[in-house]
């Protein structure tokens, strides 16, 4: 690809290569009638408009805002069958206990994606992620976690293998739901087998646990924890989504890259993932369609966390399928300011995936941008409802 | 036109004809695999695939749910400035003292709007309604209100007039910001100038009045009610949204089309709704957005009130540019269940703007109506950030 400019960019918004924490979140570089030169993909140069220089070719924008492509860092948008019929009988009064009863739940998930072949996950997930790709997120985790065995859990990961040819995506080995029985035999099955599979196969580049009170243990999660780093793999938790057990604080010991959900955080877990280089990962979608607490966004930012976004799009917990929309939410729903979105939505969701090469417009990093519709952006923000997303760049490219 | 036989279609799911109160806003009526047959923009026939009968012409959907088109009513989808600013300073955390201070605030939008010509508010409205419709709004009411004088208000409403040709929009006279100076005078020209002439010109079919403690008193909105029921013009009302003074009660006695907000309203009030005519319109954009308490709408079904739910696309409350959002919003900010959405944002709404030809999919309605991606009509209020309708038809055409 020979090098390209990209002129009539009314504004030009990126935070500083991250992860960025506590108030320098909000400290982005916004520069008014910028340019943009892109070469292999990379960002060979960022600066005022009068200042660009002469490329092979060059592409007007028009006057728009342009930023980062966002990054969503915590998805399970790979799943078959539907929760509907549970989320009308949820609204409807129906008990968790009746839901079950009728066949419904997370296990109803799991039964019909374990039932899905891997072509049929791939297409399933893909109007998913081409929704994601739409709202701006160039970069995109997903999640293993809905298997009914190891088997089922290896096609998922199988799918997003073959959604990566499409997409930019970078996948996790999820331990989500314990067995029903047989739980030594599991939490051994997982360290001496999945684990070491899915390395050796690189079908994921972190574990993640669920650790809550109904899913797995913090010692459970340490041990899978130490498995994951013989096998060189990264760490990630789900924890303190209904209580504050513990790990949250061994994820920040253990150097995990994020711990997420977060809602049920105290001062303690605040203060450990403040002191640590594990990134708090947010997740408003929850929030919103379960109705439950928010996580405590503007507390993290004030005691000096990095913070990242995420949609958590899944079936059951939030439907939410556009990371702008996740970035919007953050604001209302977690007190973040716009700035501090923006951060979290990019170079800090790029940390907690482990990436460094992506988040932030400066020289050398990946030309994944994003224009919008507004010359103002901040209208990314701050619009519901509608996408103000014109183009996504990946690579240079627009798509 | 001829008559076209719509096939194809996985769920028809309708309210009946409005307003539908308390118990009976969820009981839909849902055909699978059902046909349409639209004739001169309006429902000929609805029912069974396999009863469906001959016609001119016939389009395939492809097994789509279909629904009434959405109805919005309430909007200000008319304003020139942006408020973004304002909103980044607030959220910074500048007081509402010192963001008027720097001249922002609702009287900044007033004076950017009272600067701007028709053309003008045309061109800047125009793509928030292509927004509501592409959201599934087919019918769309507008307010003025941001007039610094009679003459700003009329432009308002001659915008709105314009766009007319363009999509179908319903305008109302928005009594909206007390006059810094000389209020009862302000008064009398409203009451004997401004409504008059309004009413004359066919510019508005009701007058609402923001009623509140830093607005208009109950006795003013009375006055004001008084001289548009003299004009033949119908009455809504802004009541409740931060203080429960009795502009509720008064919407109900005198037979008022809807109370609008409601979110600070008491048992009494949510009694004078379900023991009247008078729709209860909840705006959850304005709760997700400025973070405040939201309106009762459980309460409200279950008091046995007709509820409606709107958009209120402002720049200032409620940057909402999606009705699909607005639904889906009020079954988790406000407890609806998808059904009792379905019915607020189609046939009550409807009722809201005094309309009773449009909101369900029986003989004799406006062929107004939606295909959705899906082929489950829940999911046009379960999915978050990504549009769920495919198409949109007014009067039997697609657009
Ligand atoms: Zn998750
Ligand atoms: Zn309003």
């Amino acid at each position: 690809m020979n090098d390209t400019l990209l002129t009539g960019i009314s504004q030009l918004a990126t935070p500083r290569p991250g992860p960025q924490s506590g108030a320098a979140m909000r400290e982005l570089t916004v520069l008014e009638d910028a340019a943009l030169l892109v070469k292999n993909g990379l960002i060979e140069w960022v600066g005022p408009a009068s200042a660009a220089p002469a490329a092979a070719q060059t592409l007007a924008l028009g006057g728009r805002a342009v930023v980062p492509g966002l990054i969503d860092p915590h998805t399970h948008a790979v799943w078959a069958g539907d929760r509907l019929r549970d989320w009308e009988a949820k609204l409807g009064g129906a008990t968790y206990e009746e839901i079950l009863s009728r066949g419904g739940g997370i296990r109803s998930t799991m039964r019909a994606t374990a039932a899905a072949s891997v072509p049929e996950l791939v297409r399933l997930a893909r109007p998913r992620l081409q929704a994601l790709r739409d709202s701006g997120a160039t970069t995109v985790e997903v999640k293993s976690g809905y298997g009914l065995d190891f088997d089922a859990e290896l096609r998922m990961l199988q799918a997003v293998r073959e959604l990566q040819a499409e997409f930019e995506l970078i996948p996790t080995l999820l331990i989500h739901v314990p067995p029903e029985q047989g739980r030594a035999e599991y939490m051994q099955g997982v360290c001496n087998d999945l684990i070491p599979r899915v390395a050796r196969e690189k079908l994921a580049t972190a574990v993640d646990v669920f650790s809550e009170q109904e899913a797995f243990s913090v010692e459970e999660t340490r041990q899978m924890f130490v498995a994951a780093r013989e096998h060189n793999l990264h760490l990630k938790v789900h924890s303190d989504q209904f209580h504050a057990l513990g790990a949250t604080e061994l994820a920040c010991q253990m150097n995990a890259l994020s711990a997420d959900h977060l809602e049920a955080s105290k001062a303690k877990q605040l203060k450990a993932l403040a002191e640590s280089n594990t990134v708090a990962t947010i997740l408003p979608g929850v929030t919103l369609h379960l109705g439950l607490p928010a996580a405590a966004g503007r507390q993290l930012v004030d005691a000096g966390a990095a913070v990242a976004v995420g949609t958590d799009l899944n079936p059951g917990s939030s439907p939410l399928f556009s990371m702008q929309l996740a970035l919007a939410l953050s604001v209302r729903l977690n007190g973040l300011t716009p700035a501090e979105a923006l951060t979290a939505c990019t170079v800090n969701a790029a940390a907690a995936l482990g990436l460094t090469d992506r988040g932030a417009l400066v020289l050398g990093q990946r030309a994944d941008f994003l224009a919008l519709h507004s010359q103002d952006w901040r209208d990314l923000a701050y619009v519901m409802g509608l996408n103000p997303v014109r183009d996504v760049f990946i690579g240079g490219v627009k798509r």
